[in-house]
């Protein structure tokens, strides 16, 4: 935590952390990237402004709980661009956990990305695991690209063919237990990158421990290879952009946010935690992503 | 054949039908496929101009053969805009058979696809069957998205969602013996929708008469209907440009054709058929792709 943090931040970043729900190995997982991006990104980063009850919310009966921890990048000034990088913009980081109870079992999802701001073009990182029991698992992780690939070949020479960021896909799909997952939403199949990992892991009926096995041995080595190379390609990458290219960058971007909020949560939200709890957290993330 | 054909493009014409080298239910499809495209849009098609040579070519030991029929669009013009639809433009309509021998087995290729001009943003038609054996075939079939679909959420609900299309990819993806296909080039990975229909069909050893009930019961159907939501919807479904799109859109379709030939056969004509025959073929395809 820097120590910028505001009191109320570092309560909801504590809560955060924790992950409670989740395997131990999952829970390693994500502390550890998000440990990573924070001690990398920090310097740059706001504290986590949303109100507490944004940070941390349930449902009614607290069959549903979740917590959301944001933070914002500095915005460029002449006095900062003198003592930091000039070029490593932040739009924001994002992390997330949500447990859920159902009648069939409970759903945990953990997610972490970041998104970077029009002043480069780099792509974005996102990571999601959506288990809905102990022997299913949805992995996508990407860095999505902010620019139309078919247009810009250069740009997915950059970050995808020099990266070679698709062997890490390909290590994946050897393990027996991975098959390829398809979203039902067109838009986000759309947004990924052509190396996105999008996989479902099922493990045999009972059989929780290879799961962990999967997410320690293998799913965590991948992750944290992808992160390494978003924060130093992407995020650190250096690609400062002209003002023409900044303004459709930002349209872009827009869009983009957007859209994702409203298929991931536009409909999921109200259903799990009710309207005004929905309402109120879709309004903060709106805030904080300038939409 | 249109009364405006010229024999040479009749000669080629005939031989690019007989794709001589597939079994009967590819064959069927493909000249079902190519000549209602032919029937529907005949009328705004100039005959093949290609040389006869480029028509149909091979290699020094003729181990490999190969045909290729393309057909540019009338340009517009104030007469021919009275007499037919002004919204109706196509690039050209492209179809090919390649059959090669190789110490494995023999490698046929067919495909088909169609561009459309800058005057509307309207999707392409795209579909390839790559069979390495008699018992393993690549479908390849999709309308390759003329936009960003990130920024252009519209389009992938006009072309995409509206359509319905993705049912096609899920009756297929049911069958036991499809597999998804991933290309190896992230390129072509990146031109192609969110429904794209990418598969590996590949029956048990010596059950070829099996792969030939898939192609004629299931692949037959769906590229047909396929074919036919692309007919309708884009081919003729009379969205038109205004000249600031217009220009957009030129530039993204070049480099999504130089791209494709590079990609599609910058290495394998020169490997299949020789040096001298590649770049004649090459050339003569430039031209027609105006690139």
């Amino acid at each position: 935590p820097s120590p910028l943090m505001a009191p109320q931040s570092e309560d909801g970043r504590k809560r955060f952390m924790e992950f409670p729900y989740v395997s131990a190995p999952h829970r390693d997982l994500m502390v550890d990237l998000f440990s990573t991006m924070e001690s990398r990104l920090g310097p740059y980063l706001l504290p986590c402004t949303l109100p507490p009850d944004v940070q941390y919310y349930h449902n009614q009966g607290s069959t549903a709980l979740a917590s959301l921890h944001i933070r914002s990048g500095l915005k460029p000034s002449p006095v900062l661009s003198l003592s930091l990088s000039l070029s490593l913009y932040i739009d924001f980081i994002l992390g997330s956990w949500l447990h859920c109870k159902l009648p069939s079992g409970a759903l945990n999802i953990t997610s972490l990305s970041a998104y970077l701001s029009p002043s480069t073009d780099a792509p974005n990182f996102l990571m999601e695991l959506i288990q809905s029991s102990p022997t299913s698992l949805v992995l996508i992780l990407d860095l999505p690209p902010r620019k139309d690939l078919v247009l810009h070949s250069e740009y997915l020479q950059t970050f995808y063919e020099d990266t070679q960021i698709d062997e890490y896909r390909k290590i994946l799909e050897k393990i027996p237990e991975v098959r390829p997952y398809s979203s039902s939403s067109l838009y986000i199949r759309s947004v990924v990158s052509p190396t996105a990992i999008l996989v479902c892991i099922e493990t045999e009926p009972g059989r929780t421990e290879r799961m962990e096995e999967i997410v320690r041995d293998h799913v965590s080595a991948i992750a944290k290879e992808v992160l390494g190379i978003w924060l130093d390609r992407c995020a650190c990458g250096g690609r400062e952009m002209g003002e023409a290219d900044r303004a459709h960058l930002a349209k872009r971007d827009r869009v983009f946010k957007s859209k994702t909020i409203e298929i991931d949560l536009g409909s999921s939200l109200p259903r799990l935690f009710g309207q005004e709890v929905a309402t109120r957290v879709l309004g903060a993330m709106r805030e904080v992503f300038s939409i």
